[in-house]
Order: structure tokens, then C-alpha cells, then sequence
């Protein structure tokens, strides 16, 4: 393993980013998306990801200098389009007026169109959180996913996640897939040939298996049963048609095979306790206080505690990353 | 079993409700969400709610005349006190304030407050979809679940419902609880002396357990571990301190053993795809058609399928209800 500080991870995302033409705003944003996920012991979404980002780079499926056009669709939604670049320059330019809208009005949405995702969620959450707001996100991917009691690909892993704010503390955030597994999971058990439990997915023949090569061919399957599968067609609905964006299918067939990052949409919603609440808003908080002490106080976890755990970590040690990791990033550089 | 027209589902339930007092707004908004209910093959939410309506009145738990306020909250938050009544016609008098706020403004919220709820989410959220509108809505219950790696009651049965209208058609519309099932469904197979499958709740002392009875006095636990229990504390958070009404922990508190109704309040949230699309959006919405085409052909359910169904059934010939319970409402008019 190779130890970075967290300085060194962000001037070598940047480094990258820049060698291979991405403009400033896209430098520092996806810098800065990429050392949240290795700082948070996110793997699959800190440096590894830049990988990806250069292979969607060279397969000409995201721009590197993206200009988003911010747009006013109505008092209580912005739209962002983010002209084929990747979402974190979009996010940023359309936060503050998402935050805005919310604050005025009590409740607004973010459409964020055209862009490219790797799906980190929880660090534009906390943007929101950190303004003191209450706050949905999802996204498509690429239709990987079978609806439940069907045997095709036809859902993207459509993350969702969710933010609340905690004075002083760190914000309550969950951010998952409504797939059973990451599909990253699944990969990892075919490179290291493995088998994956029951429940993660089925072969081409709509036959359950634990085989993954024949599950990466055939459909993985939701979280949950039928409830997991209606939560994945709801974000196909709120986060494509409902924004003017591509479904999972439509993403992956305008990657033509190219295995990039899924091209399309996100849909955010922010919820301000003040306009819900007014005067009363610190007495109410205090009760969501109260919830989170009862999962914590009968030994359950927070969904974000472990994220924040290694957060302290890596802010004190710094990381670590595979040398084989560090090879291919610096061979980035060459 | 005895055979009933809607008209007369309708007229017995009215009647019921009449003669115990409610007044006539409650009496028709009651009486049309059992009528749904019962219509729908939704037993749970049908006549037999009646039983549970009265208990609940006997105990002094609802307010059988209550006029709800209808508070305009924030540009795009309407607010209804329900003063202790029903929720349905709470949501009747806020609901046209939600549909012209979302329309105005592309995104609203209705908080309803102080309402005694029975959770048929997917009866209001057809009059949202009627309306043209996206609609999400969830509310707590009691402090029946406990979160993922816990072992105590803390989460309600939390339903979640989405309704996405569909033109010439009935709308996409899912509503499911949180929890592995139903609490009603546990309670059928206590009365039968049935075990329950694993995976639906734990005992007392938090183990895994097969016996009714052990886990209506454990835990439930949540559907899809440790994402439904995260969805779950959302719907506390958001139904719950947001708008500045109860948890499950503290509507149980209030119920004080008379196992009523549960009380406390509940959020909707409604998108119009028309501000998001503008003169697109009949071409989105077609892109909505060709998804929900995706599931049906490969022979999967749409979520209200079997609801939809059981409704065309009813309409034409009726529905049937067991004697004993026509006996026992019956009782109630006596």
C-alpha cells in the first residue's frame, strides 16, 4: 500500500485531470468529489474512480471543459444543464440557487440534465445540510438491474439518498443503491472468482445464481423484493422523464457499449425546517435528536457513522491506496 | 361471506359512521377511503377499519366533528391543523392548495398535522395523479420496528407511496410499508396459531423468531435490512420534527395502551410535470410509457396492478365481505 495525505490525493486528482484537459472548474470540482470518497474509505469512489473518468474522457462520452447553463424554470425549481460534462461543476453552480428557492419557499428542486455521474451523493447532501437543509437525491445509471418478478436488465442501480441536519454534529446522510449489491461488488467476485451469495442477481435464463460472470451477463436483481423494485422505477420516473432525462436503457444505449459513466440526469429536492416550522424549528429539531439517541442507544449504527469514522482517520493519518492503484494513476500522468 | 354493491359498502359505512357522532364531512371522506378499500381488495383498509374507527372514537382518541384550518405555511407549503380528526378530511381541504401551489410553483409540500391517520396513502395519492401531478406521501405510525442491528420498537410501520399519472390510464402508484409486512398480517397468523416466516421480526430479546405472538411483543423488523430501516427513519424524520409533529415513539406514547389510530402527521410532496417540461412534456411522459412497457413485457407487475384489477372485479359485481364481520358492524348501528 502507498500513504497519501489527503493533500497529496487532491493535488494528484487534480494532476490527472488537468493532464488530460479538464477545464478548472471540472479540476477542482471532481478533485473534490474524488478525495471526499478515498478520505471516507469510499473506494469505488475516490481515486480508483479516476480511472473511469479517463476511460469516459477517451471514449469521447463527457466533456473535459463544459460551460453548465443555469436555468429558472419556476419559482420553486432550478434546472441545470450540464452539457455533457461531469455533474459536480452542474451541482455547484445550481446549489445555491437551489438553497435559495428552498429558503424562500419552503421546498424546491434541483433538475440537474445532460451530465455525466458516478453517483457520490452524499457529498452534495451535505452541501445542502450544511445550508441547514433537508434533502432527497437520486439518479439513474445504466439498466443493469431487473424489475422483481421479471428476468431483464431494465433499472439502473438508482442510487438514493437522503440528508438531514444536526446542529454540531454530522448531518444524518444515507446514500444507496436500490440494487441488492453495487455492481463494483459483483465485479470484485468475478476478478477474484468467487461466488456471490443468493439474491444479488440471475443469469440470462431469469435463473437465480451465484455465479458472477453469468449474473453480470444476465440481471442483477433490487434490494428488497417488490418494494425495492417500485422505489428503483420511481427513480427512473423522478430523475429521467419527469426532468426531460434518459431512463437507465436510454443512458446505456447512448453509451453504445463503450462502458463509460452513465450520461443523463439527477433530481434533488431540499426541504427548509424553517419555513416548515418557524419559531419552532429548534424544539423539533431536538426531537429528531431524540430519534437518532433511540437507534443509537439500543446498539444500531447511523447509516453514515462508519463514513464519518474513517473520515477522523484519514484527516489524522491520511490514506492508503494499492500500489497497483498508484501505477495506473501515475501512469495517468505519463 | 355476504355480497354487497358499493352503493351499499358506501351506505353501511356512512350510516356507521353517522350514528357514532361524526359529522358530515368525516362521515362521506371516512366512508369513501373504506369504500376504496374494500373496493380495491384491500381488506385491511376496508370495512373492517370501521371496527377500529369506532374503537378508536370509544376511547376518546379522534375528534368525531373536527374542522380542520387550512394554513398557508410558505409559497410552496400549505400546512392543515386537523385538529384531531381523521386525516381524510384534512387532506380533502389541503389538497386543492397543494395541486395550485405545485402548479405555480413546479414543486409544494401539504403537512398535516394532528391528524388520526389509518394509512391509505394510495387513496390520496389518486387524487393527485388526477390532477396531473407527481406525488410522494409517507407518515409514522406506532413504535412497533426496530431499526437494523437493533432490537428494540423505535420506527412505525412507515409507509411510503409514489403516484406518477398516466394519461387515459390508472396512475403508477405504489404504497408499502417499511416493515417486512404488515403489523395486521403478523396479528392473522397469531389468531390462527400460525408461525411467521424468518425475517419478520424478533422476540423480547431481540432474536430472530417464528412465533406471532413473540414478536408482537419484540420487534417487527423493516423490509430490505439496514435500507429499509434507513428509509424508515426518514419517513419518522420528515413526517415526524419536520413538520413539527410526532414520532411513532411518541404517537405510542400518546395512545397510552388504548390501541387506537395512531396520531400524529403526515407529509406530501407533489412535482408538476408540466413546470419541469414545459411544452416537452408529452414527449417525456411517453418516455414514462415506454418503461412501464419494459416491465410489463417481460412479465413483471406494475405495483397497483392487482389493485387496479380487483376494482374493474368490484365495479362490476360487487364485493363480499366475511358474516362475521358484517355481523359485527351491523353491531355498531345498534
Amino acid at each position: 500500500m502507498i500513504a497519501l495525505s489527503l493533500q497529496e490525493v487532491q493535488e494528484l486528482a487534480e494532476a490527472i485531470l488537468r493532464h488530460h484537459g479538464f477545464s478548472e472548474p471540472h479540476v477542482h470540482a471532481v478533485a473534490r468529489a474524488v478525495l471526499a470518497g478515498e478520505r471516507d474509505e469510499c473506494a469505488s469512489h475516490g481515486l480508483w474512480r479516476l480511472l473511469g473518468c479517463i476511460d469516459t474522457l477517451r471514449a469521447g462520452k463527457v466533456s473535459p471543459d463544459a460551460e453548465p447553463e443555469v436555468i429558472d424554470q419556476a419559482p420553486s425549481i432550478v434546472r441545470v444543464d450540464a452539457r455533457g460534462g461531469f455533474a459536480q461543476v452542474a451541482f455547484e453552480r445550481g446549489a445555491p440557487v437551489l438553497v435559495e428557492k428552498a429558503r424562500a419557499n419552503g421546498i424546491a428542486a434541483l433538475a440537474i440534465n445532460r451530465c455525466v455521474h458516478f453517483s457520490a451523493l452524499w457529498t452534495e447532501l451535505e452541501v445542502l445540510t450544511e445550508a441547514g437543509l433537508v434533502a432527497l437525491a437520486c439518479t439513474p445509471s445504466h439498466a443493469w438491474v431487473a424489475p422483481a418478478g421479471g428476468s431483464k436488465p431494465l433499472f439502473g442501480t438508482n442510487p438514493i439518498a437522503f440528508g438531514w441536519p444536526r446542529t454540531g454534529k454530522h448531518p444524518f446522510i444515507f446514500d444507496f443503491a436500490t440494487s441488492a449489491i453495487a455492481r463494483g461488488e459483483i465485479q470484485l467476485h468475478e476478478r477474484a472468482g468467487k461466488a456471490i451469495p443468493l439474491g444479488w442477481g440471475i443469469d440470462a435464463a431469469g435463473q437465480p445464481s451465484t455465479d458472477a460472470s453469468a449474473v453480470l451477463n444476465g440481471a442483477m436483481l433490487t434490494f428488497g423484493g417488490h418494494k425495492g423494485s417500485a422505489l428503483s422505477a420511481m427513480v427512473e420516473l423522478i430523475a429521467g422523464p419527469l426532468i426531460g432525462d434518459l431512463t437507465s436503457v436510454e443512458s446505456q444505449a447512448w453509451d453504445a457499449g463503450s462502458k463509460s459513466s452513465p450520461y443523463h440526469g439527477e433530481l434533488l429536492i431540499a426541504l427548509d425546517p424553517k419555513r416548515f416550522l418557524g419559531d419552532a424549528v429548534d424544539q423539533h429539531l431536538a426531537r429528531a435528536e431524540a430519534l437518532f439517541d433511540g437507534i443509537q442507544n439500543q446498539g444500531a449504527r447511523l447509516p453514515s457513522q462508519r463514513r464519518y469514522e474513517a473520515r477522523e482517520r484519514s484527516l489524522r493519518d491520511g490514506v492508503k491506496i494499492p500500489e497497483k492503484l498508484y501505477e495506473d494513476l501515475q501512469g495517468l500522468l505519463a
